[in-house]
């Protein structure tokens, strides 16, 4: 087999940079480790920035979105019983779009099937071959068989765990790393959200977060230990810590219902350098990760999408490598500016163990220049809503 | 003896704070435990903010302030080679005096004697006695003798190691206390200042600050460690140093020579609440420390004077206590924001020993925000140029 670009990952960056290649006419062949039913099973973020959202359109995948998504204007911020809001359009003229993560995969799958994209599933034992060569190829198990299939590049969108980063030799690339002593233990629930806007509450009990996915399907959650496990929290006892954590006339008014899914997520900051190791290119969290606190983690991985897809584009339709050379300088540079953001938000909206009674009071105070500053809420919202590409 | 208002401490929050109350005509004693020239000898920061200028002038001793002052309007902050400008005037309307404390305190001096004002030099043993109660009085010991005055109020303003503050029951106040595992070196020597503004420098060998008291007179330091001693730096060592930590093109420009002072400081954020038992009233030092980049100590201090010159004379001149009632609460939520803002410039210009890799890149990524964004220099020079009281 052979394609001009071997994308390692079904994800929505795989199915992304593989539907916007295809528009371009630029061949790519998708691998993914998991059946299509696990894939699309995977629960996570839904807050979208505008990057994101002209991204999906120039895909040819925006329509459901831009029908069934939620812009949301602003964010709500609270601490203790004290809350206030943040309006990203009165500060950057932009909103956010919610629309969950796993419907963006899902408008992508339906998509790359419908133009009769290949996609490989349930694939074991990728190994990426002469990736520092001019002719890299991708071997795999399936079924029994052992496949090859040869490339001109191979995207690197397998995730933290995936093949990718690892097949890049440990002295060529320098990894950067913080974890968080906590998780975030997370529901969802077939419930009208408490509020149509997300609120982020610090709590002397640690933090929360009410977000949603639509009308009637709500997404909580509460800081959890590292070490806690989904079996020691019923749902009863989820509820009572949310309403805990939230103020007090927010609290009175959560729906609450069953959890139709528990899990608990660790939070950690991650990026290698360089992105980029001769033919491979790596996108979104095979580079980096970021904690969940403001949302980054699916906006990231399209940032270097945009970045790649440009870079290949560049070089089919002009010949010209400079996109690719400068690939891993210009996404990092944005992964730098969101990974900040996320650590920021991260420190200022969590309990620390370690935490001093003197580090709780700069907590509350920068809420309160958060509150009080204009400016302070503009820097804010510009990172929220988005960094430019 | 009797006075209306005891002030523990002769420095420039006790002096300002006398000086004020002698123009609306309410009586106050100070009391020194060092000599005159001894307080005039103390090498303090020298960037006011607009707040303590308007006291200065309100207390009739702005003169010589508002005419050898040097009116700053932005500031530099440089990163390895990286420099750029934060212009305080374009993002506040305000700009800083240059000015230092040494010379406030003289202009202080000058004024209170001129006034008749009383200063008790070289007291030992101060005592503050029944601040709880409706007749509190001080005692201390001078040239052999034991002495007594007797007062309405006290006015704490005798500093970080004075007695004021360990006045107060322990069980009636809070502290909240971070020290920083390094100091600032400092030299003051009589060379031109490198540039006409200051510059904040982070480097990959520790911070640098270039600053200045006029145009003939720098003021420099290098951040050292917490155990360092001054009688390990020549001057040479020191000017060698700073060079390392400023982009080149500032190093190649700056004018050594020899110290006529160098002295290490040790870095530290505090305060402690209520601000105010009883009759006694804390000011300034006696109450909060911050670390001195930014400059805040004595700006924080002119602050709290603000807040009981107030209450005083509302007290005086109204018979009504609300403003002294009020002062803890008004004067604290002012210092927890300069000590947020101390707290979080010392965090981004520093090296601290336990810094990971990845804690260090977050700090060029905040660099690099606040040299992007304007909201963010915006929020950063409300700051620097001083919250209004």
């Amino acid at each position: 087999m052979r394609t001009q670009v071997c994308i390692i990952g079904g994800g929505p960056s795989g199915l992304l940079l593989s539907q916007l290649l295809h528009k371009r006419g630029i061949d790519s062949v998708i691998l993914e480790r998991q059946t299509r039913d696990y894939v699309l099973g995977r629960i996570r973020a839904g807050v979208l920035e505008q990057g994101l959202l002209r991204l999906m359109d120039e895909a040819g995948v925006g329509g459901r979105m831009r029908r069934e998504g939620f812009e949301h204007a602003g964010t709500l911020i609270a601490y203790g019983e004290e809350m206030f809001r943040i309006d990203f359009v009165e500060h950057t003229g932009t909103p956010v779009m919610v629309y969950g993560q796993t419907e963006v995969t899902r408008d992508l799958y339906e998509a790359r099937e419908a133009a009769g994209g290949i996609i490989e599933f349930e694939v074991e034992g990728v190994t990426i071959h002469d990736a520092d060569r001019d002719a890299p190829y991708v071997t795999w198990r399936q079924g029994g068989a052992e496949k090859r299939i040869d490339c001109d590049f191979v995207a690197g969108c397998d995730g933290f765990h995936g093949v990718s980063r690892r097949s890049i030799p440990e002295d060529a690339r320098r990894e950067y790393e913080k974890v968080y002593p906590f998780g975030w233990l997370g529901i969802l629930s077939e419930t009208p959200p408490v509020n149509h806007e997300l609120i982020y509450a610090n709590s002397p009990r640690g933090f929360a977060l009410c977000s949603m996915r639509n009308e009637n399907l709500s997404r909580y959650y509460v800081q959890c230990s590292a070490h806690d496990k989904v079996e020691n929290w019923s749902d009863d006892e989820f509820w009572a810590e949310l309403k805990r954590r939230i103020p007090g006339h927010v609290a009175e008014g959560v729906v609450t219902g069953p959890s139709i899914e528990k899990s608990i997520a660790p939070l950690r900051s991650f990026v290698t350098e360089p992105m980029r190791w001769g033919r491979l290119f790596l996108c979104g969290d095979a580079a980096h990760i970021v904690p969940p606190t403001g949302a980054k983690g699916l906006n990231t991985a399209a940032s270097d999408v945009h970045y790649l897809f440009s870079g290949l584009t560049q070089f089919y339709e002009l010949n010209d490598a400079e996109g690719l050379d400068l690939y891993s300088e210009r996404a990092l540079a944005r992964i730098w500016k969101a990974e900040r953001f996320s650590w920021w938000f991260s420190q200022l909206m969590h309990r620390f163990e370690d935490q001093t009674e003197f580090d709780r009071k700069m907590q509350i105070a920068e809420m309160e220049l958060l509150r009080s500053s204009e400016a302070a809420q503009k820097a804010m919202a510009e990172n929220y809503v988005g960094l430019p590409y």
